[in-house]
């Protein structure tokens, strides 16, 4: 992705590994700084999941896939079963860093296919470090793919919602809701995007407004609350979101709001387009609603990440300090409030998703 | 309403006037601290409507008929023509501070209508003191007959999701939706409230928290964001909100985000009940779409309020310094989406409401 640094461009990938050390763009820094940070063990990898560091489901997948690598990296001995049992705890904290990105699991148990061919440590490293790379690659041009497929459902100076951060930022490069409007801004259609904020970690006011301006692509922040006031208004023509799982049945589990934006558009008959990569289908559950849905730290809603003046960014309380929140971080859409799923193959109703990876 | 200050329990009114000062619950300070804001002009008191130092339709209202009071005193001289002028100028002022809440348009008009008795500064004066203060206790009266009324809607350990405040501080008391709640909490109904956020400027995160804190009821933060997965899960029972303007056919403009809340409690089979008095009621206007929908500064959606470590209040950016915002402050929600209008007179269908004052 392009990112702006003193006036010159540049490319970045989200995450990216060389020797030993994973590298991420630092999101909870942004947008008030850009900065990079390093991670040389599986263990603070899973910490920079868990909090956040990358987010996104197919980041996160290509997270997961770096940090099995780093992991076998990182043994001390030669026993291949002592590797085994090593990398099965590996496999255990990485997945356990977030239970909903269904794409984690995706990724880990992919690299533990690699495991599963060779019976020496060194071959074993030399595997996963090719397969985390490919990985990482064909993740990223699975979401050149879905932009490729989805931006035929743009039509010249569309006014899409979106919500939360399904940019580059959520995956390694491209996006998966933001690849269909990048590629129809390079092709001239001047697509407009009305950016959710996405409360309360604030994705679409941090991440994806601060990728578009990196592209330059014409936007506005509004709160998650003025969706439906604008779909109701005219105001929007489309809908595109990213999906963090895929069930069988074509639901839809992704960030808290999301089922509210797809009601509010059926009602007001706007397309409702999921973008995602085959890799988030989840074909052992039936429904959305068999998913365990994560949730976060109530510290989440009663407080606000803000950049102050010198900025920096600074937490501040925003609720009377004897009040309790609820903050459940996903939720399920049902499929038929979908209009469409797009994804690397082409595009799907929800209802006919492609059955096999 | 109930304070609890330093330990002890005191009790107040959102707005109230002695001699020709106005003082008012400062608002945008809470939930950091409780002060009071005097205005002692009539200018200063459009301004902190404006401002939202008071804010919430019937608080608005009687603010607004104060206001009026404060302008008649504040007139020097004797020509009654010249009074009549000033009045004029003043009514415009007021009015013009909130262009949505038709309670203060109704407000001033029946204080119109006091001036209309005599030919006399003195007397218009002394008869709009009276009429002001009638018209605050009665405001307090009709929002009390709105919580016993609205009462026999909520069942023992009910779970009930508010949106924005309508509560004590948007009255003079009691308030609107949250006085059903209030009523049956003092009966022992134990009823427990999910308080939405309501972005951008968190009046439930801030007020109704806050009030619901001082009358130790249950509750919640959520985000706004989490209303819908809330219903899905059958985790909400009914909604209550208040109203900024009813208009003939029974649409209600309210806070932003009441649509999407009104959409979704339809599309879960939850009651959505709007509390409001009948000077809510705007007959003049035949559809909610006809009513003037305020955009406020686009500074409230890329700026969080938030509380620091030494409790005051601090402004911080929380979106890209190249980002723009669209901040519709209201919006429409049409008849069909709501359960019930509860009023001081009785609790009616929106196709059914009473026709005159």
């Amino acid at each position: 992705m392009k990112v702006k640094i003193n006036g010159t461009m540049e490319e970045y990938r989200t995450v990216w590994m060389t020797d030993s050390v994973i590298y991420m763009i630092n999101q909870p820094k942004l947008p008030a700084c850009f900065q990079i940070y390093g991670s040389d063990n599986h263990r603070k990898t899973a910490k920079s999941i868990k909090d956040m560091i990358v987010r996104g489901a197919p980041a996160i997948g290509a997270t997961g896939a770096f940090g099995i690598t780093q992991a076998a990296i990182e043994f001390k001995g030669d026993d291949f079963s002592c590797f085994l049992r090593h990398m099965e705890e590996a496999k255990k904290t990485l997945k356990d860093a977030r239970p909903t990105a269904y794409d984690l699991f995706y990724a880990i148990d992919k690299m533990s296919e690699e495991i599963d061919k060779t019976s020496s440590i060194k071959e074993a490293i030399s595997l996963l470090q090719e397969a985390s790379l490919n990985y990482a690659n064909e993740s990223t041009e699975r979401c050149r793919l879905i932009g490729v497929n989805g931006e035929k459902l743009i039509r010249d100076s569309s006014r899409i919602l979106t919500h939360c951060n399904a940019g580059a930022l959520g995956c390694v490069d491209y996006g998966t809701a933001l690849a269909p409007i990048r590629i129809a801004n390079d092709n001239g259609k001047k697509p407009f995007v009305f950016v959710d904020e996405t409360r309360p970690r604030c994705q679409g006011s941090r991440l994806t407004a601060w990728e578009l301006i990196q592209e330059d692509i014409s936007h506005s922040i509004i709160v998650d609350n003025a969706a439906g006031y604008l779909m109701r208004k005219g105001e929007i023509d489309l809908v595109i979101v990213g999906a963090d799982r895929i069930t069988s049945n074509g639901d839809v589990i992704n960030k808290i709001g999301t089922y509210e934006k797809a009601v509010l558009a059926k009602e007001n008959n706007i397309p409702f387009y999921v973008a995602a990569p085959k890799s988030t289908f989840d074909y052992n559950s039936k429904t959305g609603d068999e998913t365990e849905i994560e949730e976060r730290s109530e510290d989440e809603v009663l407080y606000m990440w803000g950049i102050d003046s010198d900025n920096r960014l600074n937490n501040v309380r925003i609720a009377p300090k004897e009040s309790k929140a609820r903050n459940p971080a996903f939720d399920v859409t049902p499929a038929k409030y979908i209009s469409k799923i797009i994804t690397e193959e082409g595009i799907y109703n929800p209802q006919e998703i492609p059955t096999k990876h």
